[in-house]
Parts: structure tokens; sequence; C-alpha cells
């Protein structure tokens, strides 16, 4: 069960001020949702203000609240809200925000709100305690990857001669939403061919032929929580040398995973694949970092990559999704979703990996 | 035909700066994607460095660009990132950035790279840069309109008793893209009965009943620009004080548009149809705003709503999209996009608006 308390006390043991003060925005703020527990909404302009064992929502009025855990509170105008924020604050010397997701033009309107006050950037923070997920935010993220898992399992029945990279994606989506998440994580990737050589390949009428490699990668999400998955594979018989790159990163992937201990840096199984697939023919051709946490967000704080010293620990969520790319040919990636729990890494995604179809 | 050259012309005769930079991010940056004029891709953590005279692209080289009006140069890591970005500046002393899309703690990186140089936040000169579109953007606008038109005509036949609102906006959102939209441009509302009241409402599992209000709101983004169209009509009969809702927020909708004349301020239709529906029996029951201005953005700087002073003028295009609520028996909003063109307000949907289906 989702416990808001637990996450105040966990901000405010981490943060030195009295209280939190988060705007939300369109798109949302996971920041916003984080500490009001809400999972849906659009709560366009609305502002939690949350204490070490409350959180107060002032609300614009144009959503419905479905919640025991917050207290909420209607503002009629920017006055009226001004009012509410200083009166809720009162007592408060250092308030907290969060300014990766506040925009610099925001901050200086929370500055003008709270004129007096000392605003400590806590973002960082805020990321940090997102960082090791709870019971039930890992819950969520399995309920997700489930979601992928089985539109994969629909999706490769629709490939045929002539289908069109766009209408792949939009039936992924369609079935992304059909099969139980609230919408996709993020717009997805089908890229045929060497269409497949560049990482965020964006669909278009490329049509299917025997013999391309099709590269999907996509992501549901699920009350808040994101999945994200990417399988590579040929329409028909891959040669040797695309057998040899699908061999690599699988190969890599495990690694990648085997790397993976408590407290082990999360820079480190990234460097550890770029020597191994280094020291194949592939050298040079992985090109971006292994992975990245998940959660409220896709990229949810952290890389697995070059320079990150986060260290793995109970309930991490992330991806390893290593890839090669060879402009003349295509790519190949995979990427599945782990949990790090009780000092195991567990795989979320099972969707099969196989090099043709 | 888009022209980069004229938009860089307009933001620099507006601003005091040597030179623009705009990172962008997921999920994406209009400004970003304005003074590129790219209309498509991630570009994830990928720079715009503007100049009177040209743009150039920082990549982290995971896109590909499809564009003659702009330079691109690939940055191997944040190192590389950093000198290239120093070698561009090397002759600006003032450097503009959009502190309306830019997080604090950006800004505060952005001090870092360019430690020496002021910075000038312009987040308010290229909104108001926007605010009048070019033939290319109302072209564009167009288009997305013409998607929305289309998918209502759809939709309307998908109309069934026991559909579930969840189930609507699947259909509506697989629609936009089938009928050649790159996406919705927000997340639709579909709400049934009482539903109907609430201006946010998520899409649920309320079933479709005889007598329903049906309330459907959605967009579709064409090149990156959006439409919005917002329909409510009774499944069935409609009785006599909904249709008097209807009669009202129709007329409301026209009263707000005969408003509009060159040099008219943004909150002059909005403060006119408040004091009409005031005068009517559902007083105090029109609680958000007018409308808003359309572009890349759905709400695209600003609000035909109280206290925008911001005039009526040639290129303006935006919503007009009065409502009535009433808690015991659902919401009437109608929506429509509009342009202000040649001294004259063009409707760009044209859906059909009948009080009963």
């Amino acid at each position: 069960m989702l416990r808001i308390r637990d996450r105040l006390e966990k901000i405010f043991s981490v943060t030195d001020v009295d209280c939190v003060i988060v705007m939300n925005k369109s798109p949302p703020v996971s920041s916003f949702f984080y500490i009001t527990g809400l999972s849906g909404g659009l709560f366009e302009g609305c502002f939690a203000v949350a204490f070490r064992d409350r959180c107060v929502l002032l609300s614009a009025g144009l959503d419905y609240v479905k919640s025991d855990e917050i207290e909420v509170d209607n503002f009629k105008n920017s006055n009226d809200l001004k009012k509410k924020l200083q009166e809720l604050t009162k007592a408060c010397k250092k308030v907290g925000f969060d300014g990766i997701a506040t925009s610099y033009s925001d901050y200086q309107k929370l500055r003008r709100l709270l004129r007096g006050k000392k605003l400590v950037d806590i973002g960082k923070n805020i990321v940090k305690c997102r960082f090791n997920k709870d019971d039930y935010e890992i819950e969520m993220i399995r309920r997700a990857c489930r979601v992928v898992d089985r539109v994969f399992d629909k999706i490769i029945d629709d490939l045929k001669d002539g289908v069109k990279e766009k209408e792949m994606a939009i039936m992924i989506e369609t079935l992304i939403k059909e099969h139980g998440a609230d919408d996709k994580a993020f717009d997805s990737i089908v890229a045929f061919g060497k269409n497949s050589a560049i990482p965020h390949h964006v669909p278009g009428n490329r049509r299917l032929r025997r013999g391309d490699i099709v590269l999907l990668d996509f992501g549901a999400r699920y009350k808040g929580y994101v999945s994200d998955i990417t399988r590579s594979f040929v329409y028909g018989k891959a040669d040797d040398r695309i057998k040899e790159m699908f061999d690599v990163v699988l190969r890599a992937q495990q690694i990648g995973r085997d790397t993976i201990k408590e407290g082990v840096k999360l820079e480190e199984p990234h460097n550890r694949v770029v020597r191994y697939i280094n020291g194949t023919r592939f050298r040079g051709k992985f090109i971006h970092s292994l992975g990245h946490t998940i959660g409220l967000e896709v990229h949810d704080g952290y890389r697995l990559g070059k320079g990150c010293k986060e260290i793995f620990s109970n309930g991490v969520t992330f991806t390893i999704e290593p890839g090669v790319y060879l402009k003349s040919v295509g790519g190949i990636r995979i990427e599945d979703d782990f949990v790090f729990l009780n000092g195991r890494v567990k795989r979320l995604t099972h969707a099969p990996r196989f090099s043709e179809i």
C-alpha cells in the first residue's frame, strides 16, 4: 500500500527545510505526483505543500481528487492562491522546491510569492529519495512491464510484408492502452532495416521487407510508473553478421547484469560492457549509456553510464540496454527492465529475445 | 515555406542578446523546435545555439537531422559539449536563454558552462514571437484541425450502449494517428453523465447509458503544431435543461467570437462571456478561462482570460471554449480553434455542434 507519510519522512530526513512546495504543470511534474501520491489527473497549476506529517494540495478545482492521504483546498484565483500559500507557510523559514522540475521563471515567481523566506533547491534530494522504490512502486512498475510483455506477444503477429513503421507504432500504442496501461510511457520507436542504426529513429513511411532488421522500443505507463523495453530481430533469415551482432548484444546484457552487486556503482556495468563490446569486431559501435533508472519517469534520475557514482541498493529499478549500430546494416538493441531486490537482480520484462522470426 | 532566418530575425529584433541557447529535454521544449524548425525527433539533451543569421544544433548524435536550414555538430561527451558551446559563444557577451523552459538547475548548469557571460532570460520574448503565427505555422495548425474534424466524424459512429470512457479515449487516440497526425496533442478527455461536470475528468470505467451527456475533448499534433476541440451532446434525447445549457454555451462562443476585433485585448471576450453567462440561470457555473492561444503548445503562452492584456493581431491562433458545469447534471463545453487573419476571425475546426445524437 502507498503511504505518503513514509515518503515525506524520507524527504524531510535528508533535507533541512520546514516545508516543500511543488507546482504541477503540463507535462506533469514527477515530484508533485511523488509527494501527493496522486496517480492520475491533470492538476495543471496546482501546488502541493508538504510538511513532515502532512501534504496539502492547493487545487484550481478543475480536477477530481481521489485520496485519503492528502488534504485538499481549492483556490479561486492567483490572489487567493498567494494568500493560501502564505498562510500555510507562515511558520516556515526554509522552503524547499524542486529545482529540476521548477523553471527559472517559476522560481522567480515563487520568490515573489514567498518574500522573506529562504528557498532551498532540494531537487536532487527528491530524485535521490525516488531512487529506491518502495513495494508499491515496484508493483506498479511490474504491472507496466507485464503490459509491454503482452503487447510484444501480440504485435509480432502483426508483422507483415509492406506494413509501415508508423502503422506498427500506432498498433503498439493502441495495444498498450488496451492492455490496461494508462498510456504509452514515451513515443514508440519502430525502425526497419538501416533505420534501426539511428537509436532515436522516428517511425516513418518505410515499409517492412523480408530480411529487414526490426527494432521496437516502447513502454507503458501504469498509475504513473513506467516500463521500457526494446527488441530487435530480423524479419526473415538473419545473416551471419546480424546473428553475431545479436549474440554480442545479448551477451553484453548478461555481462552488465552479472556485474551488478550490492554496493556496485551504476557506472560499473556500463564500463564493463563497453570493454566487452570494444573487444569484439563491433568496437566503437555501442554509442550510448548502458541504461537508466526507471520509475515515475522513463529516465528517472540516473544513468547506468560513465561517471555515475550512485550505488545499487535495495529497490533500485533500471534498464539494461546495450546496442550495436552499423550505419550500412542497422542496429541491434536489447533492453529489459530489472529491480535490485534483497541483494539480487530480478528481471521484470519477459518478452522473448530471438534474432529472427 | 518555413524560414528559420525570419524567426531568428524576429527574436533578435525584440531582444538585446548576442546569441540564444536552448537545451532540449524530454518532454520536448517548444522554443528549441521553434528556433531550429525541426518538426520531430527526440533530440534529448541537444542544444540549439542561435545567432541573428544562423542556428547551430549541438547534437548528441542519437537522432537523424533532416534540415537544410540549420548547421549540425555532434558532441561526444559533456566536456566536448562544453568546449563546443564555449567556442561558439566566444564572441558573445550577453547570452539569451528560455527561462520558461529552462529548469532552475539547468540554469545553474548554464551559468557554470558560460562563466563570465551575462545570461538574460528571454523566455517571455520567445513566447511573444510565437504569438503571431506565420503562414507555415497556420497551415500546420489547420492540418491538425482537419484531423480532429475527421476523427469526430468517425468517433460518433462508435458510440454505443455500454462502451467505457476509457475505450472511447483509446479509439480517439488511435484515430488521431490513423488520420495522419503525429500524435495526440494531450490526453483526451472522455466524460459520460455527471463526470462531464469535472472539466479535467480522466476517462475511467464509466459505461455509456442512454440519456448521458457525452463530453469529448481532444487534440492532434501535426509537425509539432496542435489542434484542440471539445464537443458535448446527449446520447439520446436532451431534456430541456441540458438543451438550455447547450444553447447558452453555443451562444457564449458566438458572443466571444463577435467581441474579437483588431486591437481588442485577449481578456475582453472572456469578460464579455462571463457577463453573458452570469446573466442566465447558469450564473457562476462557467469556472475557467474562455480559451487560450494554440501553436507548438496546447496552451501556447496566453489565455483568453481575466488579466490578459495582449491584443488580437494578425496570425494569432486560439480556442474559444465556454462551458457550464452543474454537479448534479454534468457539463457542456464547446470548443473550437480560430485564427485572427487580415482583421477577421476564421474558424479552423468544423465538426458539427449538436445537442443530441
